[in-house]
């Protein structure tokens, strides 16, 4: 059966909707991307060099794929993902078998968007015009293989083509940014800029923390002895990824707890920290603590702060130890804004020079905690719906439930916020057409005229984003 | 004035969509049922005697209509239920009064789903054709009574008329089964199979507790002396059910919190229960211990494990006081799913030996918690919307909210929960009208094309529940 | 730009939608206004005076308008908002320049229901004919100035001109609702009437308490030396509300919590109180008694009762500093009614005698918790969306997930809850379209027939709050 793009896709059946999404689509269609917040990997930018083939650009490293696949009885290892000790069942290592065993359970994903984002990859991104399905599965492995061959298949040509205004990538605080450094030095014109994520060295109950902390030391050129130089060290490292192109920092947290701690409680923390003393809630505080600090830096040098709150990271246990992390089991969790931002938004959020963007799983909190603390402090702005809800329905209900209490205007554009470098375009299209489609319900209600809604696609699609994350 | 069951209703109006879901719905109206999870009494089927009359028949034994009617100010006495103690009001004993009450009241219904089942119940089971109003309530109630008598309305010929192909009871844990023995050895062939419920077993602070666990120990044949021979006779039960046709347990919990005790723990807290010695607190860790065994019991036995987590019983103490449970009085809280089915998916949900079937009262877990883990652990399916959510908005709710996240195929299709036999067909009715609806606005909105709507269709009103239950 | 306000506005477009819901708000819309919960000043109508001008009467006593401005950036001082402490950057005091500073970003107000409000205010009442915008705000300035000056724009000529049957004010505890007096003197036949809201004289932990108490103490013209001799007091303004016209009492809590207190110990924390020694979870324990004892009280006065949960107030406390209460910083937090108001509808939800209306900032309660409990205890009633849930989408949800469990005989009817009293036609106009709008897509899906919609709409426009009230 042959694949088709239709060009009303995502669009309410009502012909008075229809019709108004449709022409508010075209004024935005063609805008550049503007990508704020993403994974993707910088190095293959930097490198330039063709994709492998289609098991490893699409199906692996795309943790949307490989979780509902897992969810449905297919073992990890048959699509080609190790274990991280070697052990388990037999490891598949044809790709092309890999990518069957995708296309056997294609079905799965009708209705998601993860359907939607590669049926549009598969069709615009690589002219595929067969669906995929058990039976083309083979030819369509093949079609895909022989066009990354081609010039205007690597990653640099596609990010032109894709029409990538700038790109934001997200990285670790003790990060060298070699692969940006490399692509600022190449002559290539692209913007890739990087963006800070200091969580590593946040989690002090962590496991990981003591290699992290030391990373930074080493970054930073001294030990960090005490939290003074911990913090300065932290700052240093702000300024060097804004340097290198940044307007941006980001922070992963359970729980987006502030609070300021005396200045001994700290230090004793931070020594106790580095002693392995710790508890969770020990943790918890310190954390609190400094996202108060990043607020604090940011009226300072400008960086956008960036919170994604509620997040359980690797719920699987048994999986992330045999696989690792990002392999599905993050799970989320009933969040709390009004009296958690509270500290951070009495000390800082009534000043214009900071911008927060805040980011929930917690749909719930949409209409109840975000739009109205969006609606009333200057430096706070929605971040767009998040992961899971990275979805047709799920920008919906994000515009249905924070439009009224908070405007477009505290809003901040798109974020494709993806690993998977060619599905770049289709998110955006999707997004897009989304909210043509809910600015043109608006229309044909009467709630807006065109003039204002064309106005306000263009925001959504493109002003947002540049103008919050200061591009 | 006439009654009328319109061929589209609870369609989208929009030509487009409510073409497609016509079309859907063609499909699969006329499938037979499958009812995996239900409360109608077995020995309805077993004895097969014709129905009393309409009171007695519709409206006494349905919570929904009572609680409604209660709410709106009627007195129970008034709707022919008595006290426990027989004081109060006096009881009305006139059936003909009682149906008048309920036509005299039948507005409050108007966009409530009992509203709509009680329509195609009165228009398609009883082929009424005069709408219920206090006015025609008499000549209805002198219609049914007099079909009633008529062998055609006998329940197993309802049961076949109705095209069931599957009922599933629901029966505590010491049930005896004789009603479903007697169907089997009845020599009818229709297939009824009991679901063991051991939940007043595990309520170990509630002041049923020791009867509880006297009838399993008769049952079982031996005094349950301590935890494991009381772990033993919940095994054999299991086995017990399982030979008369169960093929899944159910469990209803205020929270669905999991854990797993020391086995000395364990022992303790069993004697402290059988000495009246324990706290709501112990309750809750027991009854934790106790979800872990019947997942490590499934995977053994194969019976599917469903959890209904989130609803407090007889809130209003005054009234169970009175009329005992089941009176309108269970109520909703918050539930929490992340964490507290953490320790049982950590253990279980990662082998497709278990199903477990997980239902909530809470809807803004549906996105936030129940499809991402749905669309993560091979283990879990997400029940159909239960209870109050057993409806359009509640099921459009559903669909929205699950598929995008775990797609349609971590779904237990359709569940009626009812103990109101003659209403069974209408809420299958009204589920596959509902699904249609739903696949025919993402058919309009292109998301999907209509054969994938079409295969989706048949596997939200028969193969999912059929494949899910192991039917 | 011509201003315009379509007559089919906020309908869907659906051509089957739009046809019956134009119909049924042809049935509502000129019904008279019963306003049974608001803000309006009585002085306004006790004096009569024109109202000054454009800014002082439509942006600055407006926190809804105020909180979009601050939030994009607007200084309150740049809106004529003076600080407390006389500091801060200097205040406006040209009010054509608020104006225009409010024309200037009235862009932000685009799909939210504030900026549907003004558009009819502008449009309706004051008979504005251009769209309000930078270019054309000094114009519709001097327009609506001039239009203030003319008798027919007088506050009791607008009352009538709304056709407002009733309107209920809100009144602190120890007023001496000395203009509602001088209304009821004046011989003007508007009915205007108070609600008694004591929450002063309840927040024993607050700060303002020592002079709450001393103010009701002056009214009551004796000491409250003990909790008898306060609740002797609390009941004898019950009485007085009532004798000048009262038919509810209003409660703000931040949680709904209710419990009986043993006389002891309500007695000792009464003690502890007055001499300024009592805690937030002291402060909690005795509001939850206390509405034990209104609920109480309410069985033998009458008054209604009615409880607005979950706004935590001030939040921004840095600006409650500089500017007082009421600027925006309100902000809800997810709020709890299964378990907090169980005790107060075990005692009292059963008896008929007593109404509670509930209101919610909570959206999730809707379906969850308000909904299940307003369907089962006769007493308990569901209050309209509430504040940053009065709007369009906000009024789709609630119906959308309230009338299937609850049905809508067991809500409120309309509130505008308004201190805007130019705003009030705009409120119910809105909400008379939404409610049309719903009910529409219902008949659309066949779900209740026309002639139940157009009893349906009148209840919802008028006869449930008249009834609920008792007005």
């Amino acid at each position: 059966m042959a694949a088709v793009l239709d060009p009303d896709r995502y669009f309410d059946p009502d012909p008075a909707v229809r019709r108004v999404a449709r022409e508010l689509y075209d004024e935005t269609r063609r805008l550049p991307i503007v990508s704020p917040h993403g994974h993707v990997d910088p190095r293959i930018l930097a490198r330039d060099e063709p994709f492998a083939e289609p098991a490893a650009l699409i199906v692996q490293p795309d943790h949307y794929i490989l979780r509902l696949l897992y969810a449905q009885g297919v073992p990890l290892e048959a699509l080609g993902v190790p274990r991280r000790d070697g052990g388990g069942t037999p490891v598949e290592t044809d790709p092309c078998k890999v990518w069957q065993r995708f296309a056997d359970h294609y079905y799965l994903f009708r209705g998601t968007p993860t359907g939607a984002w590669l049926d549009y990859e598969l069709y615009d991104v690589f002219g595929v015009r067969d669906r995929l399905s058990p039976e083309t599965a083979p030819g369509i492995y093949d079609e895909i293989r022989e066009k990354l061959g081609a010039p205007e298949f690597r990653p640099r040509a596609l990010f032109e083509r894709f029409g990538i205004e700038v790109l934001a990538t997200t990285d670790p605080v003790s990060d060298s940014l070699e692969h940006h450094r490399a692509i600022r030095e190449s002559g290539w014109t692209g913007r890739v800029i990087p963006c800070l994520r200091p969580d590593a060295v946040f989690r002090i109950a962590s496991p990981e923390w003591p290699a992290a902390l030391e990373a930074l030391g080493r970054e930073h050129g001294a030990p960090l002895i005490d939290y003074a130089e911990f913090l300065q060290a932290l700052q240093d490292r702000r300024g060097f990824f804004k340097r290198m192109g940044a307007t941006a920092t980001d922070h992963a947290v359970l729980e987006p707890y502030t609070t300021w701690l005396p200045p001994n409680e700290v230090e004793v923390l931070y020594q106790r920290a580095r002693q392995g003393d710790v508890t969770p809630a020990d943790e918890r505080r310190f954390m609190g603590h400094l996202l108060m600090e990043m607020a604090r830096l940011s009226l300072e040098d400008g960086l956008v702060m960036q919170i994604h709150a509620g997040a359980l990271r690797d719920h699987n246990r048994p999986l992330f130890q045999q696989f690792g992390p990002d392999r599905g089991g993050d799970i989320p969790v009933a969040t709390e804004f009004t009296r958690n931002l509270r500290a951070l938004l009495n000390a800082f959020g009534n000043d214009p020079r900071l911008t927060l963007v805040v980011f929930t799983l917690d749909e719930s909190t949409y209409s109840r905690e975000l739009a109205p603390l969006a609606g009333h402090y200057p430096a706070m702005r929605l971040g767009p719906p998040w992961w899971f809800h990275d979805s047709l329905e799920g920008m919906r209900r994000f515009r249905e439930r924070t439009t009224e209490t908070a405007g477009i205007y505290k809003t901040a554009g798109f974020n494709d916020d993806t690993r998977a470098f060619c599905s770049i375009p289709a998110r955006h299209d999707l997004a897009r057409r989304a909210d043509a489609n809910f600015l043109a319900g608006l229309v044909a209600r009467h709630v807006i005229d065109t003039s204002d809604a064309r106005r306000m696609a263009r925001a959504l699609a493109y002003e947002l984003a540049k103008e919050t994350y200061k591009l």
